[in-house]
């Protein structure tokens, strides 16, 4: 069993602004540790796989900076997609590289975004996943919720897996993927059990998605044939140009998990979180002894605030309770944590106002 | 009679930090208009009196930024106060140097760093207080109560004064002056009527307050008597130097208003506001139509915010009501307008981590 780790850094979200821009999305930026949420992730599956199978997917505009972030890669293994097209595209390109250099390698897909505070948790579970796709299932990992959290997808756990490989793997069947549920839903999964987080990382075997890709998604997998045909020649890139765009934009869950008859989940712990927004912080940063998450020259009075003074300036927060400030240097954010989510409007604001230098 | 405007400027409150500093404190920003307040009560004083009987009491750290702002004033009406001793010792000093002029001159004494909307009406008001000044009084100008405020002080009206002038002036006797008081005594005091605002503005005759000030406070005449008969000669710098800062720190009000039965009330309604900190500012300045003031390049989603880019940068405020954010350049405020009385602790705290550069 060879295992290629494939990060998926192809995310342009807006939720981190003044911090992000276009040219430098989320994953750039070092939110959780001292390195980029990138580069972190990168890292944490080094034990795992040698920089020469590990690849990275992302767009064109974020080419050059991930190629100067992790210049362990080899050139060949940093996959542009030339346009975003949500996770089902981004996975069927990265099988066909994959499958170029061995059909039943095993593919670890993982955004490149998110954090893990115990990676060798991390690690023991893709392990466990990377065995279960070895034998033909397509694998992913359900994390064990540990507040009734709306924002994230869950999926309920079915069976345990009867054949779950020879040290037995701790897998189950899955009975059905959730999308994000509303509070009452999320209160009731978490007290009754049996539900997951969907982390939205996974393991299969480049062949099988291949092939469930042109079982559930048979236009798509058309493009693909075109692609595969051109991989490793002079046609590559116009090929890759030419048809990818065409893909149709929907998640590799939506497309192939939620209906497959192969999956199966590894349950983990390993101090998951997806870094949503700012007002997740304080899930992946160690705050002061009033809950405040601040870094630079940060003076705060109150409780549970995220305060970022990257601008070089004292930031001062006065008598207020669950803000997030971030100084950028040339734009100010302040918004409650609450409306974290929200932070987009202030860029598609920016965008009517012509300001592309900030956004 | 001969006018004589006191416009007192020794304040060096920490409330509008980090606008305000320690050498530019707040009657020298341009908080209500596009000039600082110190110029703007100047001016508006302007039709009442020449500048060569215009005169400024302030402290040292402020001449020279008084001089440049205010060029008009000869250099003798620019009153140095050695250090601060509240507005009692300042009256004292001015009324000194008024005396010197002409004994029965009369002082109009303004703060500094008020708002005044609508300054003919004041003017109308000084000229009635003017003319019962002459006459031997010492009279106040009240302020018509728009709303329960509980940050101001009152005074309860009297009769009417019989000999109010020979124009009447509608002005009374006043009962007492009251301390600021809580909501509900504001409220009462407003729905009732018979109260008016102390608005800190006096008129009395140079002979006449100091007559008054010899009854009530001879600790501090005694003081003045020494500083007096140095006045105009080489002796004076020294003579300021030396017995100013022995002198009790006590207002006027206190001091003298409060016990004097020379006392009389013009009452008026001239768009006053005590600019008492950053929330106040939309009493002084028009907002947008989700009440937010705003200043530089703000871009708020959300309502009744203050948000003052002075930095150069954009200042966005996403999904947030009432709450004041300022970017003065080299640092940045941010906290509810509920407690934007609490801005000094800021200043407090950057005291005690040695940043003397920021306050």
């Amino acid at each position: 069993m060879k295992i290629f780790p494939v990060v998926m850094a192809g995310g342009s979200g807006t939720r981190f602004w003044p911090l992000s821009r276009k040219s430098w999305p989320k994953q750039f930026l070092a939110l959780a540790g001292s390195r980029p949420l990138l580069a972190e992730t990168v890292a944490r599956l080094a034990p795992l796989a040698r920089p020469e199978d590990t690849l990275v997917v992302l767009g064109p505009a974020h080419e050059k900076a991930a190629r100067k972030l992790l210049p362990e890669l080899p050139r060949r293994n940093v996959i542009v997609e030339p346009c975003a097209r949500n996770t089902a595209p981004c996975v069927g390109l990265a099988a066909l590289h994959v499958r170029r250099r061995d059909p039943e390698g095993v593919l670890l897909m993982l955004p490149a975004d998110h954090h893990v505070a115990r990676p060798a948790r991390l690690r023991a579970a893709l392990a466990s996943a990377a065995r279960l796709a070895a034998a033909g299932r397509i694998a992913t990992i359900g994390v064990r919720p540990s507040r009734p959290e709306t924002g994230y997808g869950y999926l309920e756990v079915g069976a345990p897996l009867a054949a779950a490989g020879r040290r037995g793997d701790g897998a189950f069947e899955v009975k059905r993927f959730v999308e994000k549920p509303d509070l009452a839903t999320a209160e009731r999964y978490l007290a009754g059990g049996g539900y997951l987080w969907n982390s939205g990382i996974f393991a299969f075997r480049a062949d099988v998605i291949l092939e469930e890709i042109a079982r559930r998604m048979p236009e798509l997998a058309k493009l693909l044939d075109g692609i595969g045909a051109a991989l490793g020649t002079r046609r590559e890139a116009a090929a890759v140009a030419r048809l990818f765009p065409r893909a149709p934009s929907i998640s590799i869950d939506y497309g192939v998990m939620e209906r497959s008859d192969r999956i199966a989940v590894v349950p983990a712990d390993f101090g998951w979180s997806d870094v949503g927004s700012f007002a997740a912080l304080p899930e992946v940063r160690a705050g002061d002894r009033s809950g405040n998450v601040t870094e630079g020259e940060a003076l705060v009075l109150g409780r549970n605030n995220v305060v970022l003074a990257r601008g070089g300036r004292t930031v001062a927060v006065v008598g207020a309770d669950d803000l997030v400030v971030v100084d950028a240097g040339d734009a100010v954010l302040v918004c409650p944590r609450s409306k974290a989510q929200d932070v987009r409007q202030a860029v598609e604001e920016l965008k009517r106002r012509g300001r592309e230098d900030l956004i």
